[in-house]
């Protein structure tokens, strides 16, 4: 860390920062420059609270030299780590991995006819919202324990490990006990009760990246996980906000180059969420995947324009068909592979 | 709700938009243009869920006229909402009210002294963090219950109502049962479990606005503790995410006449939080005021320099001191008076 | 500026950046730390071009310590830099400045109607576009010289100093010519030929701040108009790009004091343009005025339905006047005064 | 246009926004809702100025339908423009090109080897600066008209077209003597003096989207120089401001099938302006592609740690020539191709 102190500090004033540091236990290191003075902090753990100095007199800045996660960071664990979400199912490895579903889960008949459509064509896992953040209390809410319940049957039917969202702690030891992933979202990414819970779980975690986000404050949250014990995190882009309204939200692709190289978790994009139009989702999606992501999360639903949730953005079984063979292209033009579906041979008609 | 059909969209595209729009119980009104055809749905009450609509054939784009909230819209609740807080404190009138207090409840000397001095200075409320939100596991994670008690005490010794955040159901429980306002913070604004929960309780609520929050989203949120029956909903602007790093947050204080117009519950100000910076509280304070903000949220330590938690931007003892007699006459000069301190009389000596 | 290595960095690696610096003329000053190294470099004047030293290997960040520019920035120039504009007309003390009129002059009639009446109510300038920067090749875009004229006739006829846009060289040269203060628009804060042709000039300039400029870019396109040897730049916040339709823009009006302290040059704020909504422009001037803002720049024309450019975000005649009665009340709270018409005694009568 | 009145909106305000819309030679169409009245605009040939009808009482907000630019719009020019920039060289079909050089023009050496190293890596055209916008007056502006000497230098050694900014109309005309494409900068992308220059000389023009730029505001842009009668118009994302200071800026690619949908005029990226970091150009270069882009702008510099600016951003030349590799597979795999560098057989050893 370093203190940087405004044109004309006192000797006083860059004394007692000093004084301080060392009070906090660091070690002070004045540096004098030729037009301000700066003062390192030496011996940073990660774990230094900036605001007692920054409201010292004569501190013009403080300036983080150290990241302040650790445990999420690859500085320290330079080995990429694996997340498997089912038999033989690993994200973070040289095999990308698709997950798709719809938004919501509706009833038995679509969550069946969606799983199955999406085994056969070429899905790593299966996605489909039971506890719905909607921004309006009016609009569906999604069927809790019921969908979970419904998922739980398709993965019977399909061998797709589940990926579905908690809201709060209660939901989460219940998507622990139906699925296999629990998905933490964008609005939900600085909630530090429910990642404190999903950390205590341990079950693997899919962490969406909020709608102003940082990159520094998404590993951050992961952190908060990983504090807890559980190393099982997946981290997702998503989309952030942004001042032009042609798009949802923005999906900063950069953000996945720029988290492996700062981190050792995997990282997967959402272009469905992402872009909020079902024309781009092709397209971006094969972008994410010649970015380097560790997969992607699409939405797909058996019959878009009756789905109760998300239908615009949602590909028609046929283009998510077309988008899998996409991504199998791009995945090998750089040396990767598509992550084919769990105990393909039997299933593989669908 | 307007359906803007693509340029070039066939009568059947045009004739099965009307037809799902009947099918969803409202009246299809198409409209040919010059260029492209739109279809009006009339009727609306403001839950229509256009996700549907979007995904049909030959939609270029739907257009929400009707706000999509409605209990907390001032189109059809035109008086303002006045939500009392403590004996004789009421927000959303003619006084504006100063809460002020550290951001963290640190030790019972320190919250009794910062209550004491604030208290003197003229402030109407009292602030201060029990359970403290923090980007970084490692960081002061606040009191907890602990801080809640002591809060309390210090409500009794000076008679200031307890503005404090909640982070999940229980800690709202156990806000409700020890202070007068719950705090709903910038990162939990989506927390829908946390909205409904502080809804069903039904003790007035500060909701304030998330980092990359529309004015649409916030009124959207109020309207989820609205729609649990509880209307006691203070709303709070706290700066949103910018991409400019001179400051912390950008305080948005157009929002205070934007929400005026849009909504009947009162709107204050946190330019603590919303700047980031010590030497601007003051100046954004004062605009805050004069845009017409219901009241101002002011962090305050008794020594800033020893804060665990945001010294760099709370204020010295006599710089709030000096606030308050600027507010007030800044207050005056657009017509309103800033709220004297409950119970003033035996108490102003502090 | 320093220099943070990666953590594992190589001797030789830090070596390499300290004989760059040298090379460059500079000192290099290695500090290990627990963590990573850092190599300070000292003797900085605000010239460094880091792009070279980035380049390194081993190197994980260069910060900035040292402000880039120099002659803008107030720790060189401590006194604030006062611009006067007309006779008794000065920008920067004591005194705020209003300066009013129409978005574009359109005809001699409209022109003088709005001058007599923003004098009349106590504006301080008349502001007023010939050239018109419009987003749509197909939008009004100004009466050209011709406008300049009319401009100069109303000065005559008000003794109000002249406000107005230039857009490129040429331009410039006719507004001097014509009026009083050349104003560069937000869209070209960072056309630096324009930029380099108003500091030759000489004239006092008004330089808004862009869509996306931080605040160090404004003090740096401030810095090439200072740098041709022009002083008299009066800078303008006018409201940035948001992620939130609710406005046109987004007043960031934390960016007065901010500049005020950084800079030595004065700050006005544009509430017109900086909310695009009639209604919200007068709290926002006067919040404008109790942030301490020099001055404020107010859209006002004689029938704001009829307007051929901006009409929904200007004041009617009455409005304005109201409005400069409270910026009256509002500076007087905070010990300032608005600075009386030109030559007010024998015009007063308006 | 949806003329979108007030909740209670009187007959007589209603009747007078119909007025006015006849009045302006547009057909009225009132459409009475359940709750709001709203009124069409019949006719809108996208030239309509809307600031008139906002400014009437009683009217809520105006919603544009029609999309404000003509002659760039797909819907009236369904078959996608190809803009040829050098023999055998065409910007917009099935081969993707590559632009490639340093950021700045330095000396003869340094861009006939960055021009040759290029070549023979597989770079369709030549890119590098030689009138240069800076943010800070003191850093490397460019060598002028000296640097288009160069260039034209290096297009006679190796064949390639050359790609260099203009930041003023006499610029342009030099660009346009010495080069082959003359870029409008993201700086100046709304500086229409430039715009309406470029549009009269009728060269091929670059025209980089601005920092805080809508696609709609660039299509705009591209219209004034469409509206002068140059057709040869081809855009460039090249990231826009964030929040999140982890890149230089956030690029943007799902502009690329937006404005693909929107407009029939090329689209090509810049992943090095638009990251800031050289190891993620890379990455962002194959997702560019991926998503359709028609090419990629990629600064390339001999010897990227002495570069005069941009050395951080730049790619060595062996990693150059790596991603031409990369981007033709991932070419093939969307059923694309990279364009060859022209007259490709003579001089395929470099």
């Amino acid at each position: 860390m370093l203190v940087v102190m405004e044109h004309g500090a006192t000797t006083e004033q860059i004394e007692r920062v000093a004084a301080v540091i060392e009070e906090m236990g660091y070690q002070a290191r004045p540096m004098p420059g030729a037009q301000r003075t700066a003062v390192g902090l030496v011996g940073n753990d990660g774990r230094v609270d900036a605001s007692r100095i920054e409201a010292l007199p004569g501190v013009a800045e403080v300036i983080h030299v150290t990241q302040p996660y650790k445990q999420a960071s690859r500085e320290w664990h330079p080995e990429r780590t694996l997340v498997p979400i089912g038999p033989g199912v690993v994200v973070g490895g040289d095999q990308v991995v698709i997950i798709a579903g719809p938004c919501s889960v509706e009833s038995e008949q679509q969550i069946l006819t969606a799983a199955r459509g999406v085994r056969a064509a070429g899905a790593t896992a299966l996605r489909g919202g039971a506890f719905k953040p909607r921004s309006s209390p009016y609009s569906f809410q999604g069927l809790g324990v019921k969908g979970l319940e419904l998922l739980a049957l398709a993965r019977r039917e399909t061998g797709l490990p589940i990926v579905t969202e908690a809201m709060d702690e209660e939901g989460a030891h219940l998507v622990a006990e139906h699925g296999d992933v629990i998905q933490v979202g964008a609005r939900n990414m600085q909630n530090y009760s429910l990642l404190k819970a999903v950390g205590r779980i341990g079950k693997p975690v899919l962490l969406k990246r909020g709608m102003a986000a940082t990159i520094n404050d998404l590993l951050l949250s992961a952190e908060y996980i990983l504090a807890e014990g559980n190393e099982q995190v997946i981290l997702c882009e998503r989309g952030v906000r942004s001042f032009d309204p042609a798009a949802r939200n923005l999906l900063d692709l950069t953000a996945v180059p720029i988290v492996q190289k700062l981190s050792h978790l995997p990282i997967i994009a959402d272009p469905s969420h992402g872009t909020g139009l079902r024309e781009k989702v092709t397209p971006m999606a094969r972008a994410a995947i010649a970015a380097g992501a560790d997969g992607v999360m699409i939405e797909v639903h058996p019959t878009p324009d009756r789905a109760k949730s998300d239908g615009g953005q949602s590909l028609y079984p046929e283009q998510f068909a077309r988008l899998v063979m996409e991504l199998r292209a791009i995945a090998g033009a750089i040396g990767k592979s598509v992550a084919p579906s769990p105990g393909t041979a039997p299933l593989s008609i669908g």
